[in-house]
């Protein structure tokens, strides 16, 4: 094991995009699905995924289980240790001290940010999700013409809540990122409000309201996370390409900082943009359990092709099962360490350059974009 | 030589999508340009390829050659065996036992599917373009508003044929994928086929009746092969991204298995939708003896990184020379093999999935898929 | 170090894409900039990008510093030595012999093209950027309706002028690829210029002049470069996909050759054009000093996986700073040597076949292509 691995496995990480645990003790036919993002299908299984390859492997020893244990056993001693241990022992496997949640998806009973990060020893942090805020509103009851004054409200007072460091749009599933960059009109808004809520409000996918809840990001001054690429099929993955933001980053340029999540597989994309303009950072998170160790360093390598140091951040985007903010966190730090240590091996990179390279990704990006204090 | 390799060695493949290959002798100025989709040039020599320097060192061999044999010995060797031996030693050399082969694209005299899988000892089955279907019946003379039940009655009775397991479709070189999803109302169809046939029918491109072929497979019930990426200059590979399906494999979920064939730029745009559409198979047959085994492997693992292991298939996509059959194959084995390996060797993946990966990817998920019975 | 390695080492190189470097020495917040597409942002530095780090590393050595020499002791080390030492050890190191610069772009004093030569020995010749002659025929007064002709003219008298070889078109920053591929009529040329000209003329971006500059560099009948794919941000990268180009491809076959440049993230796009079409060609120039020697193996072996070996061609697209001239050229033999050695050692490919492609791809080919004499 090299240094650039040594220092990474003793490095806390700062994982600043996950959700949290389910709280439930989960049957197999609850756990399956949760290991994918297209659901259990008849006659197969989804521990046939290279994430489910991952999780046999990397998580069934967590589980006092041998490496590879079949599918059966994995979920029987999860049952048996009940969803409390088994979330206890992955969480702290993960070598994870920040968690910044995304609290706006919750089709589950998931642990609050508080519990998540007390099951690590870790800290809590919030990521307010826009689309849950503006859909709250409508849900509660509002006006068209009152909507864009009343979203604003709720983002607001959401953001002041203590502990909430950014916020989260998944335009790219809504709409993608191919929008008109401009702000939107009061009258174009009160007219798009006027449609959606007609409709019954629900799901936020009016283009023009979409926009306007990018732009309310901006205004809200916080870093604003963005959902790029893979994801469940409600995602449209060539109008997440990232590239479509070009015009909206240069409106924005000198305001918020822009999170690029996942990217996959549009990691290249991505790093063109965080290499071009200041404001952007990108991870590879989702992909990270997604590909499993086997794969992450291949797209963790593309990614990092033209990226600054300083723009790499990690996340595990894990939800649901803990398993995954450990594998994030495995594949991540293999990855990293893999790529750095070899080009230190060929002399590509010094030792110490490649030591501050993997801090900063680790921790220090993240800490410093999301102006956190670092934990005593 | 690994367990995984030699298992998959031993394994008889099913080539879910493949084509004849020609009877006739061939010189070199007509060799050469079946070892490409861009034509021979003046000034050059189409074994200056991947593919080229691929069939002179796996190629040659075969034929009694020195590997890397120079091209012209190579086709002066293979005019002397003559195209029966040809044909025969490397559909042999293949190990196939079954071939669905696609016999609506046939600028040249080849083989049919039971001339072609007896050079092999193996099964033929049949897969009918529908492109080739409809372009038949506009040929043989129809008015346009019976132009839909009589493509429908034709597609039905190309269908029941015996040996016919699945359909394909050409749209990626036709229209793209960026179509409305919708299926066309029957005054839509009539209107286009109007236009058509006034144009005097022909290639089939016109989107509205692109749309109603896709949605004609889905009536037929068996599964939709499409060709998807690679090919000749009459690709606009940016409007072949697969994703553009999204809609359509929504609308059409529950229905028809889809086959994603090739796929190469796009391997992981298609692995995404493998992922989340029950529905959705992949393959990276025609990119197998483009890219060569130098790079077959780098090409799926992008395919595998997210893909579903019951997901993937076999395909060599084949056409014209009998080498192709050879290449695709030897490339898939070598691929996999060498993939999944290292996964075992490295400990990331237990050698009896390994072994059971492979074999769903070199036959039984075609089997299923097709429902084609094992060979006794 | 293998034979290939060798070979391309004592191989002079023909760079048929490059700009000047600056004649001024350079105070560090004048040359940091220079290291990146992005510009130098406040609180980081741009040697702590792969470029940056790659410059630490491989150009240190040449300004008698220890390799990963500190980013302060090299600018002072640059400055000591002052701007003509650097450059002339630089492009000494090159080992490159012929220049094609484009001398379009000009926001620094940079050498001319024979400056620039003869600091490496080598000799000069000059590519014309059709857009600032656009431009320069819009400022020195025209009327709408004479400068199709006026731009013609212009365009006809500096590609007269001695030593130009070939026309260069940023189309792909301006409008992107996605334009309407048929020739424009006069009268839709005038009125596009009476709105550009109204507009006082400047960086020219209708999309009407853009295809008539394309067309223009058709009729004059030498190579056309097209920048493709990553660049500051000014580029929307998805309308740089070359595969937009493939209609304009189809309807202007048999004229000029299309040298498509850089390409990253689009080099399989490219690849496939490539591939089907005899007047494509590409590079993967810029890519190669951001990536580094790291990743310019990767980047190429996806540009080479169907690419034909007579289309690959080399250049730096160096601007600037001579680090880039030298890293261009060291990318590049030591990607290129990598992945043919490789082959040869796995018995994939024949070491003189591997000679000659390495020898094609370094000079050969666009020696061809430009009808530029061998030098003596």
């Amino acid at each position: 094991m090299g240094a650039v691995q040594e220092a990474l496995d003793a490095l806390k990480l700062t994982d600043h995009h996950c959700h949290g645990v389910v709280t439930a003790d989960l049957s197999r036919e609850e756990f399956e699905p949760l290991l994918t993002e297209g659901g259990a299908w008849p006659g197969g299984s989804t521990f046939d995924t290279p994430a489910g390859v991952a999780v046999r492997r990397h998580c069934a020893p967590l589980l006092d289980l041998p490496r590879h244990a079949p599918a059966e056993e994995y979920v029987a001693r999860r049952a048996e240790l009940g969803a409390r241990e088994v979330n206890r022992r992955f969480l702290t496997a993960a070598g994870t001290d920040v968690f910044c949640v995304d609290t706006g998806y919750t089709p589950h009973r998931l642990t609050s940010p508080a519990e998540l990060a007390a099951a690590a020893g870790g800290t809590p942090y919030e990521i307010v999700r826009l689309e849950s805020v503006a859909e709250a509103v409508a849900a509660r009851g509002v006006e068209a013409g009152e909507y864009a004054g009343a979203f604003r409200a709720a983002a607001e007072e959401a953001v002041r809540r203590p502990g909430v460091v950014g916020v989260k749009s998944v335009a790219a599933y809504r709409t993608g990122f191919d929008l008109d960059p401009a702000r939107p009109s009061d009258p174009e808004v009160t007219e798009a409000a006027r449609h959606w809520l007609a409709g019954g409000g629900g799901r936020l996918a009016e283009p023009v309201l979409v926009r306007q809840l990018l732009w309310t990001a901006v205004d809200l001054g916080l870093p604003l996370q963005l959902h790029v690429g893979l994801g469940d099929s409600d995602i449209r993955l060539h109008r997440s390409d990232p590239a479509h933001l070009t015009d909206w980053l240069h409106l924005t340029a000198g305001t918020i900082p822009v999170m690029l999540l996942h990217c996959w597989p549009y990691q290249r994309q991505a790093a063109q943009l965080a290499a071009v303009f200041e404001q952007v950072y990108l991870d590879v998170g989702l992909a990270l359990h997604h590909v499993g160790p086997a794969r992450s360093r291949a797209v963790l390598e593309e990614a990092l092709e033209i990226t600054p140091y300083r723009k790499l951040l990690y996340s595990s985007d894990a939800y649901g099962v803990a398993e995954f903010h450990h594998l994030g966190a495995l594949s991540f730090r293999r990855a990293l360490a893999g790529l750095l240590q070899d080009r230190v091996d060929a002399d590509e990179l010094a030792l110490p350059d490649a030591l501050r390279f993997a801090e900063w990704a680790g921790a220090h990006n993240a800490r410093q974009v999301y102006r956190l204090p670092w934990p005593s």
